[in-house]
């Protein structure tokens, strides 16, 4: 028996490609990195051969099967073509050894997929990745596989699930497991889409708050701030430009100059509101001059009251124009503000009107792309 | 006594099954990673077993134990069957044979398993995961396990405590660690649940703010971006959507929809109390043409001033007229306005009572079902 | 010689315990990870045993020291029993041989230790780690150290200061470094308790902001804001609620929930100066009746308005005393108002008292238990 | 056989210069580390070289091929010359042995590169980076390379794509391959860039609010703060300052120069608006002396009316002087304010203009730097 | 050839040190990280020793030099003695030996050492590190260095840059390089330093807002959370307390010192302006009393209203008496809070002339202090 356990201890081959059954895969998704594209999974396979020269009569020797340790006999290696680190371990250090020579040996594959997952229509992304496998070959040497059954354990951890594995076969040497990915929606959906349609409803919703309280371009510059965090938070979680680039950052990218648009249209029109027009240079001189003129009038009105000294009701008379003329001015220029407030508001309407239509277009134009559209992205092209 | 190490450099087996006895296992949870779901544990355990190959006489040989390094001799290997990644450390590079050939050895497994851990009730999570151990065998072939003792140590380390381990079978060769864990919820606790409280009491609270002050509905926007960050900052902690997926999410998402809600309506109001209708396009021109009416009439009462020039009471009589008009339109328009003032303030209240009972009657469901729901999840998939 | 060499390359032993002298050991604390309460050491011991089988006859061998590969002879190992992680490296690969069997070899170990420090006092955390040190020991055989001379080295880095290093006994066979670690608080007071403290501070003194103008609530949900972010800071940076979980938590929950009642209080006291009672939904009810009379008497007044037509100076006098009377009207809503924020006022002086008493009183308790009280941890729970 | 296959386990050389072919390499680009200047990539290249001592006469032993295990035959090494941390996988444990002696062997080497790509123009960056190619040689002896084709694989993964690659030679021994990268401008530039404009645009416009509301300041100081957090976000993502630092960096500061100035000049027209003069201390005690005489008229004022009993219109008439000067003296400060106001105004008008043809200005001729400039790197410094 | 090959794999010394030549050393700084204070770095060391037992007649062997995997020989090691973590990799895995049994290798070690770098000045820091050099000796026998040159290649990379490195020796066996590091200050500047500088002077300009507006209070609250942000950054870039801890840290602390209080009293500088005093409760009180007794007044003055139905030009005039009286009150209220507003203003100037004079103080000594003062560190303490 030791003898024999010795004798195995070098590598053997009878012809010059190898049989390599697999009778069983269990494939395992550990982790999708959607920022990198890479899917990290993990393979348990039970491989089997036969080593004609590791047979034994067991007349000779009673057992029918022997227990090897794993450095002493030959193992045949799997790869993952298109993964970039790839791990093998032997499950675990020994091996068995049937009488007729064949062997079952389990290994395991940890293996980082670069999978140009097609992100298009993003919080609701769907796709599937080839893990392709192949043994080692060169010129004709080497090992073939034949596969078996394969078997999915575990699909639904981390924030990408697993609907269905299955073995494909593009060519005679070219096996590969097309694992079928889902993106669990929920999160994304509710970290990222669900804020932006908050603001988004909220601008359009400030348009309610008065024109030159102050208030609403306070409102609007939060909204937009907050939307730029959103777009930095996306742009963190999703990959770079790609040939399938998920159209939800295009989104993201008009929502923010549509918000940014209405809050400028807000702070144009808190100065329409208080002089009168947009033009911004010419007007306020007329101002000027106007209130300058002003000025020389009450100057003249004050020496009025400081030089009259009349009687008898003329003088009351005139005392009370004056109060009148006072009140009156304080009215008018009330007016003229409420005239330009009213401009204002009009042209505030005018463009709410147009912001609502254009947003609610957009947002039915984005949600049928985004539903309809499909991206297709060439998986092999590791192959070509 | 050399002869005899090189002799047991092999490894050996008398029959097809050898029986391993494990008379102490230690447990440490080292970390529980509630984002991905993994339980990282390390387990100690000390081996023994037979091997008839290691005997020697002690009349000829007359130590009773020897002492030789692991790598002379074949050792048995632990698999923890749900581990993603697990290594395998020998706790010293000698082992004690006794002249009986019984081997006692010490091994060290750092074990990541994959723990579908029940997070319903998140804040106060608590559930059980399975650590199953193994050896290895294949078709009757190999090891098989006879376990002792189950010690846990340093059981309140990290975000989650241990609160207890045991030996459990589920069948005849599937043993596993059952391990009791608790989220300390002090933790999760102040960092996100008492942040949402706060913010939705101080939601209610600033109902008592005056509607047209302006202060209101900044205080609402701050309130509903500081939760849509915690939601944020939930999500990073909490996994992706899976079986029984933290009620809280659903709970965040709920809160953050009412401060939404409640955020609008009082935008909505703010503009009810300036203008008395939420009717956004009719409305104004009515004014519009009202105020271009005042307008004319203004006019023709600046007309009137420069035109009369009465004598007499009656003059004054006029003028006082004209003093008691300005004063009474002002009045007038403070009137229009409290009155617009007035509604809003009853819808505003209205709307309080309803968002008070609304969110009322919501934190006790959601409490009642936090508390009470118990979600079930299927630990042992992996035995399927 | 080189057939000497050959024979050396076979571990030795002559009884079965065999005594490891270490008279150098130089200790390092690498880092303290406060998050995991974790203990990163590096220890570099030197280690002395002597193995006559090596000895050689140096009347036959002229050499009186002999330098051997590593590999070639076998090494004591030494564990710390209570480190999670632990590698043991070779310093080097050669080892120095001397003609009496005594060889002298320097290893390095890296150990993570898991040592629940006293963190009671925060930013003031002064406690100490044992590093347990074994050698391997079976059933009386193995190996037994004795200890020489321990060396601190590099005392002062990162955010830990190691104050001290001694040899320490439990049992006869249970040695460990005893560490005195203190935090250095510098860093922690300044980015947590300074910022608080100010926090606090600005809440005290923003009661002297006016009640109605709006900038105090602002002003204290911004605070609030704050606190919450610098809570979520904290909880990022201290462990889990454990033995003796940081006191500092529960002050900064405490120092929220005033924060908040204040300014709860302050959104509360807004109202009662714009409305004269908290009641909230009895009182404006007969304010609104109130206007809608009031409503009524101005309709009539305009009425009375545009139908007395009467001369002389009645007439004149009751246009004054209309004059009169809506002068006296704003005055008397003036009063009004100001009589609420006279009460408001006065609330608002009294909670601020009341406020001022109780954090001072607080924050004296807090500082009391913080310096004064301490909280004893076992640290040998892994002897048990 | 086997006795072939064991003489083979020795390195054998007939000359001391060794030809290594390459018939083909596979070239990809893992990632670029934009921050730390690495380029991460992986090769996979076939290697074929020849040893006259493992030839054998196939007439005698059969067979045209043979598979050997790695570890029997000694192998060549491929090193990245500038590479910081280079790890050289085998491909499989077997390579193919043809019967003239020629092995045929795959290698995966992942390379770290230094290199200094030049930055200059940031979010539209380009360039090329070698991979020094070189086998182990010393003083003539060793191995030399013969490139043979290169192909490029997944060049649009991560935040750079790869435009093309190939094969130059700097010297006889200097094989490099020259890998011209592009960055995907779509992401940094929507984070940075378009933040940026966004913020500068809304400063500007921002112009157009009333000075004195308190709006534009409190808006001014969040554009500020904006950008200051953009600046940081900026300086995480880039490397320090190096030979051709990215423009965009200057570029960030000469913006938040401008904002803040613009800040700065909106907080002192403030002022000017308010008191008329920027002048701090000296004004301000006038209009104190001032206002304490006005003070004193008061008093005397409210001394007359206590004290006058007058009958008869002359008294009536005093009593209607009374109210215009209250009235008048209402109005006079109001004009006063409005002089200031429009003061104010004409230089905020003046700056705004100024503001805007310098940014403008300086936004082309960034616009010209960053698009025409070319910054040289000279990328072979580890060969000087 | 083989028979002679096979005899160099065994070490070999003939006298018990053995002189290592070290013809060049290429010196590479990888990172610093300054939080750590951990410089990485690699060297490349081509090593040249001569073995005796390795030298052959070239008349018998005409080959002059051979190629030798490095497995079979012995190599010497390289220490780095301050090095936390050191690798030492074989550059490749053949050596070249000479016929007079010289050897030629490279090694590369990656070294992690301890460097307390003097980070007072900190973003202009400038100091040096040691990298001790060593090899393995222990009581006279071992190894010795005969170092020759040193090349510093790729000085600029990263966020320190190396200003050069030289061979210096302690004591005999004490060489270390010493490697010159400066900081590249352009990038901590510009994220740190400068949004302090323009925090600072936007809180000095904010005094120009006016006190009761309520803006400024705002102001100075985001000024100084956004300096508690910047507090939190500067914290987790640079080490904890060390002996020559940054100066900038205290700078960040007295900044935000000085932030507050600027903060502070223009939160009671706004109570001031509105009540006059800052004594806060014994005021409000008499306050409280006078308003009441106005209320009794008022009412009083009510009935006179309704009751006096008296006729004639009498009654007209107290009819106006009454009007200038309510507008009298109105003015006298104006003037009083005018004597507050005024108070208020000649404290808010004093206090901002002290203001600006201590920060100008300030500043100019903290850039003195930060520019001349040079605090020393012993590197050497792991040699002491």
């Amino acid at each position: 028996m030791l003898i024999n356990r010795n004798y195995t201890s070098q590598p053997q081959y009878e012809n010059c490609t190898h049989i390599i059954k697999v009778p069983l895969v269990e494939y395992q998704t550990l982790s999708v990195d959607t920022r990198n594209l890479l899917l990290n999974s993990r393979l348990q396979a039970t491989l089997m051969w036969t080593d004609p020269g590791l047979t034994w009569n067991t007349s000779v020797y009673h057992y029918d099967q022997v227990v090897l340790p794993v450095e002493k006999v030959w193992t045949p290696e799997i790869h993952v073509t298109n993964g970039i680190r790839t791990r093998m371990h032997q499950y675990s250090n020994d091996l068995l050894l049937f009488s007729n020579g064949t062997l079952v040996h389990t290994v395991i594959i940890m293996a980082e997929v670069n999978c140009e997952v097609n992100l298009f229509n993003y919080p609701f992304a769907e796709d599937a990745c080839p893990v392709a496998i192949q043994t080692w070959a060169v010129a004709g040497c080497g090992t073939s596989l034949r596969l078996g059954n394969l078997k999915m354990i575990d699909s639904s951890h981390g924030d990408w699930e697993t609907l269905g594995v299955s073995f494909e076969k593009q060519s005679e040497d070219q096996n590969y497991i097309w694992v079928l990915l889902r993106i669990k929606h929920f999160n994304p959906f509710i970290t990222l889409m669900f804020p932006t349609i908050l603001i988004v409803l909220a601008d359009v919703v400030s348009f309610s708050l008065p024109l030159g309280g102050g208030e609403r371009n306070t409102f609007k510059v939060t909204l937009v701030l907050s939307h730029t965090m959103l777009l930095t938070i996306l742009n963190e979680k999703l990959p770079g430009d790609s040939q399938c680039s998920p159209i939800i950052r295009l989104h993201f990218c008009i929502c923010l100059v549509l918000l940014f648009l209405s809050m400028l249209v807000s702070l144009v029109l808190t100065r329409v509101a208080k002089e009168g027009s947009i033009i911004f240079c010419c007007c306020p001189k007329k101002n000027a001059t106007k209130s300058t003129g002003n000025k020389k009038e009450d100057t003249e009105a004050k020496g009025d009251i400081s030089v009259i000294k009349l009687n008898g009701p003329e003088e009351e008379n005139q005392m009370l124009q004056r109060v009148v003329k006072i009140l009156q001015s304080f009215e008018n220029k009330e007016l003229e503000n409420e005239k330009y407030q009213n401009r204002a508001n009009a042209i505030d309407k005018a463009f709410f009107w147009l912001y609502f239509v254009c947003s609610t277009l957009y947002f039915c134009s984005m949600l049928t792309v985004m539903r309809t559209y499909e991206c297709t992205v060439n998986h092999f092209n590791f192959w070509d």
